[in-house]
């Protein structure tokens, strides 16, 4: 099996059972965390943007009385739903469109903000386009306005370099290997599971093991960033070229991830035939949403949206992989066209 | 070291590793949940409370208008600070007393309860007294009054007989070992981590090893339930025996627990000589509160009340650590007695 993505929160051995302490320091170096920041360790990536909701409820939207939030239009299912169940308590929550780059810019926020928008909510890259968000204009933009920024970071972690503690986040999620993920907070929050003591952020006991299992996976994501930033991002290179005209969104994008399209091809069709061949890709569904929609918010038209599938790579990809991928990927698309080539004579006849 | 509580989350095995859908057989099995229940896998007993709160919110209050819900004055932190928060919403957390046998009984929720009650919640057994709330007798005045009852069986599970199927009970949550817990539901219920599949109740990914353990667990709990209910109850009555005048709670109790007040004798300095002695014992306090207030709530007097400590045995208990335990206990005793003696007459002198 020729796998481009080496599963991102399988690590690659266990590795030691390190102290809380010492788990916590290695997660707070990954996303470079300053004393400001509290860290709470969370079952999942989902907890942590539920959290959020739950803070932004308790200690913003009811005491300032600010009842308005925004995400956008390609986000994964926890933060839309979470910003749907707002509607619920007569919040009106807004889901903002991007543009044709993939993006959500400062000058789209301002048509859509207000004095009574309380909470931008956003992820930092897409899982699938690999679009990455300007996320400091958007930072700045929301400090100016009074709005509080959450920025899920789940794609960004070990493929780009930041400094949480330069930069004027409020909340920052994550997820991590399975029971596991992050939120980082500046301010005080309420907190989502309740607990007895008022140190601790999170109720419930503390899943040490899962934690260890986190910094671990930190630790390897920091040692293999120079490789993912240089050496990944150029097998990305050399695999999209091969396919120039259909590669989509040309915004900056995560160096692991792209989203190419084959006008003509059914997605569904190429990747039941490249899974069969041993190649793995996605069109999303699940807890994101399909390529084809996060597509056509981006303005794709809707023939290449359709046709579109995302690829991944990651630090263990090597460029034999790209080759045989890229070789794979002719094959299946060259057996694909002559079905549809033997149903069109079919018709004829 | 003598430990009459073998801890209970931790299994003497980490047992097989067990499929996702036997596992859950087995959890279903330990409290008799029928098909009509549902079973959600939560990260620990307190995301399974606040997950019930949530969806008291979501599912009933808001749709019904209902805005008063209901708790009892002996409730740990994750009842009771969820509850606190509703008030921030205008609903009404009403924390009712408990009798002088530690119980909420129908008659007592009758006074309390209007029809403008939505929920009310509470633990089935308390950890530190062992006493038994009238849980059959309670579900049916909510059934007729059309009130939501939410259980916490964490103290019963291995120690009381139930089938969940034959109760009307809507919610039912525990805690189990670190990294696990769960919640049974009668009715569909909003999730409190989003999730973008309809068909399952809670966001991210499953932790198939932490269920793994959780149904290793309960099978343990199973099987040592009949050796619990007969041996264990019979040891709990030989050790509080000893203990005669000082016996706390004489309401119907669990076969493992045990409040034992010692007047004349601070809790907190005994408890401190019995650790040092190597018997595990408890006052309370962290997520629960503190025995001290538990047993004032239940009209025990202040004196007697700040002398308890709580003893609690499990299925690996013997009869040896029963004798040794009330012979650490005694030989503790008489040397805080001896200092209190020196110290008054150092008083006299």
């Amino acid at each position: 099996m020729i796998r481009l993505n080496h599963h991102r929160f399988q690590s690659q051995h266990s590795g030691d059972f390190r102290s809380v302490d010492e788990s916590e320091k290695i997660v707070r170096k990954l996303v470079g965390a300053g004393e400001k920041e509290q860290f709470i360790f969370t079952s999942c990536g989902a907890e942590g943007v539920a959290h959020v909701m739950q803070s932004a409820l308790f200690d913003h939207i009811y005491p300032t009385g600010k009842n308005h939030i925004i995400t956008t239009n390609v986000e994964g299912a926890d933060i839309l739903l979470t910003h749907q169940r707002f509607e619920q308590m007569n919040i009106c929550s807004h889901v903002v469109p991007v543009n044709s780059l993939g993006q959500l810019t400062p000058d789209i926020l301002d048509l859509y903000a207000s004095p009574r928008t309380a909470l931008l909510s956003i992820s930092w890259a897409h899982p699938l386009t690999g679009v990455v968000q300007p996320i400091w204009e958007l930072a700045e933009y929301c400090k100016e306005h009074g709005i509080l920024l959450h920025v899920n970071a789940t794609e960004v972690l070990g493929r780009q370099y930041f400094e949480l503690r330069d930069m004027p986040i409020d909340f920052l999620t994550f997820d991590g290997p399975i029971g596991s993920g992050g939120l980082f907070v500046k301010e005080r929050l309420s907190p989502l599971i309740p607990t007895g003591d008022p140190q601790v952020l999170r109720g419930g006991t503390l899943n040490h093991e899962a934690l260890s299992k986190l910094a671990n996976w930190a630790q390897e994501l920091m040692e293999s960033r120079d490789h993912v930033c240089m050496e990944t991002a150029r097998l990305r290179r050399r695999f999209e070229m091969q396919f120039g005209e259909g590669l989509l969104c040309s915004s900056e994008r995560l160096p692991t991830t792209c989203a190419v399209a084959f006008p003509g091809v059914s997605a569904e069709a190429l990747l039941y035939y490249l899974e069969n061949a041993g190649l793995s890709a996605t069109i999303g569904g699940g807890d994101q949403q399909k390529l084809e929609y996060v597509l056509g918010n981006c303005g794709v038209d809707l023939i290449a949206a359709r046709s579109a599938v995302s690829f991944c790579l990651s630090s263990k990809t090597t460029s034999d992989e790209i080759d045989r991928a890229v070789s794979i990927i002719q094959k299946e698309l060259m057996k694909l066209e002559k079905i549809a080539g033997s149903l069109l004579e079919e018709a004829d006849v």
